[in-house]
């Protein structure tokens, strides 16, 4: 009976945590946006030289509360999960763990020239900001014709990067150390910063050839910024036409009749509606 | 029967002020946009420190003959809608109120020190512009497409802020307060910078560690300036195509049978064109 | 019969000059266009002091012979056609004028201190290069498509003007002069610096607020690019999809059955293919 | 029969080094693609002299190992082609070329006046990834859109050069020398920077009236941003439409049944997908 009820109470705990159908799911993870959000204020202000001398005290103490509601909350994510190791190994366990730790590793490195060290790991809960992640996925149309327009972007990316590197040779050449252009791989950089109308102007030709080369290479960046541009528009305009006709079966699956429901089982999401078993460990389903 | 009187004189007002159907009602609206128009541009100039020397006097006139003429307009706004404090709390009616008062009350806080708060104070009519916004009505396309697809570019907005946190703080952790990466909020700011191409330039990288995270982030920038565009494009080739064919039924209103008039009563306007009455407040319109 | 040979002959100037379909025409206009481009090179070349120190005498007499021909050239168009008057104040008539005139002009304004003028007049035939103009008439279908999207396009930069109005201000009143944004006028220009993604660099924020206000500026500046390209790929998608079915009735006119030929007496061109006589004055045209 | 095993390694060398689709062609294809990255990242090491300082022998070895096999697969590709000299004179033929002999010239080179030209000659080397470009063909469909939309880039370029000649003269006259618009070509570079929203900021409009006309620019730049990205977008979309329908039939012969065989003879390549003899030369073709 005890095992029943520790079972009934793994399985609400995994509902509020996982799901995002129910009432409570649903508070659960807008509280922890709150959260993740104020730890990364937290984080920034506390690189503010002026902010961090007034109210060191405030922010650590702040920062200890994030740190142990993030550790109760991944521990729970663990119990209330049915194949823990599955969860600890997935992108998102390790982001959890990982955005959790820092603080508790300042004991542990503690030492007059681990600080600088310990400040790195510490900003690394930074990172927790990636569990945003989580609340993004409404936008499957939009990644869709980023993915079927992948190898298109990359070749595009592949051209430009030998396009810098061939110019970045050349302006070496033509500029040399004496203009900023202390090496190829600075060059290449200049380069790239050039092609994608960037323009820092740390850096910039100081030659009459050099700036002709310039005006040659912004040019090319102004033409070829159409490109990427145009591989995306083409995509969007192909899949609303799809989408306005008949769906074409390779993307039926995609956004028709998928739930957010995730598997208490082996923790697998995107579940057909009406599915009553889990696609992958066929653990039943309880919405 | 004087009451009668007053009526129509205030229905006429109401006319001209607030309708542009009429020759007398889109004269107003042409002298108050040269009038606006006027205001910023003397804004403008005082702020201009050998002009204002120059023309002191010259402005300072200019400033409260428009201000005064602003005071009218705004009276007579009041005056001639049957609801004015509707009006006042609008958006335009608040607008109007902050674009007439700093002037008057640059009378109350007079001081030595006070001074520079009071400079503040008139350059909010700078705002007055904002009734600018008035005249942009006709594109109502542009509009729509920029609605529907706002969820996608809210999505869009969100993942490159993420994206400049992200990278912000991998900056300050490679680069430094030495080479002008003084905290975190600042190298996101410069990451932002990066991001949209932008480049200013007053901090840029100097380790070549930072140049290489700096090349990727600049391609990563140039890569998704494509999806903004192509969300839009694809709504407006979308749009056209359904006004070309047949009106969808959640659209019809939009752009089909709708005028200009304002209800004299409760000044909602977007009536349908042969309305007979506000669809408001029940008011009867005169076209 | 003199006057009949002297009829033929500016007949015959006039189809060389004019007309782009015989072989003497077409060759006239790729001198012309060497010559423009020469006369562009030289100006060029003159402003740059290193140059123009050792060889003054050299561009000095290229300078005389370009505009010796350029004088003939404009003195035959007069001759050759039958209305002269008309051509002198049509467009390219006053164009051709100005790129003739200025080095004449050094006789006149001779005096020490008119010198600095005098090079800004012999400047202005750098305008001479708005005659290639002539030359990209090709491109009518993306004429078109500008033309179709100029009022959105309008409304689109009077939004971005009144944007950087106002940032502009709000910039001035937190960074103030000691930052360098001395004026709003100045400051204005730095706001669309920013909007545009140029990013000069010479004006940067400097306090956290004013860093803090940019970012807004340049996500939206970065937001609303999509809005023109979305316009623009927009119309050219919907002008392709015209072509490819039937043709409109309001662009019939464009592309279809129009020739080269300008008429011999009032010079106009945009004739129908199978036209016999001028559609603007009645003259029989010699194709 | 030695001539006739001649003929079969010959066959055998041919089939690995130019064709892709048997399991050691791909090998070799990889290797070539390994080591041309490494010998391009050789280059790029050796110019920044901090590291050229520490691991100058491993760069040099390093530099030697690649030269050597790069000749050998030179000579490789000459005698396993039936026309050798055909292979020399193509494009690729002179790149493999010119990216195999800098290192060797610096023999005869040698001499203490001659030892940066000899560097420049090595540095030629980095166009050796020029090779890759034989890896980038996928992209058929990018290709296409970019070739339909030529004519109308080459305009839009053409007039985007005639703007920056226009206002970089204008530019010249009103900023002058004292602000860095040293002369007409350096200031008409800084219009491409400027029109190109690139932006650099060495050269920078001091001037109240510059700042003006730069604002100007800026804007038109903005504006004209979207007719590349227009036309190549309208291009995609209905290159699109084109593959979903029926392909028109002077696209046929482009994606549909080629295959990536290159004669033995004259290493023609693009075959028809069925075809048994070269299309070029007659040779029998072993696929």
């Amino acid at each position: 009976m005890a095992a029943q009820q520790m079972q009934n109470w793994k399985t609400k705990i995994h509902d509020i945590i996982y799901e995002a159908d129910t009432p409570l799911g649903k508070l659960f993870d807008v509280l922890l946006l709150v959260f993740i959000l104020l730890s990364i204020l937290l984080v920034m202000l506390e690189s503010v030289e002026s902010i961090d001398r007034d109210y060191h005290e405030i922010l650590y103490i702040g920062e200890w509360v994030v740190t142990i509601l993030f550790t109760v909350e991944y521990i729970l994510r663990i119990i209330s999960v049915k194949k823990p190791l599955k969860y600890m190994l997935s992108t998102f366990g390790i982001i959890d763990f990982l955005s959790t730790i820092p603080l508790y590793l300042s004991f542990f490195f503690v030492g007059s020239q681990a600080l600088l060290t310990l400040r790195a790991l510490r900003l690394l809960r930074v990172f927790r900001i990636l569990k945003l992640a989580r609340y993004l996925g409404a936008s499957q149309h939009l990644k869709d014709s980023l993915i079927a327009s992948r190898i298109k972007i990359m070749v595009f990316l592949f051209a430009m990067l030998i396009t810098s590197i061939i110019f970045g040779t050349i302006m070496y050449l033509v500029e040399g150390e004496a203009n900023g252009f202390d090496n190829i791989p600075k060059s290449v950089y200049w380069c790239v910063v050039t092609l994608t109308t960037v323009g820092f102007g740390d850096i910039a030709p100081q030659t009459a050839l050099g700036q002709f080369i310039t005006t040659f290479i912004m040019i090319l960046g102004y033409g070829i910024i159409a490109v990427p541009t145009g591989i995306v528009s083409a995509e969007y305009v192909r899949s609303y036409k799809n989408n306005e006709g008949e769906v074409p079966p390779e993307l039926n699956h995609l956004d028709i009749d998928l739930n957010s429901l995730h598997c208490s089982n082996c923790n697998t999401s995107n579940h057909k509606d009406k599915a009553e078993f889990c696609y992958n460990c066929g653990e039943h389903l309880n919405p």
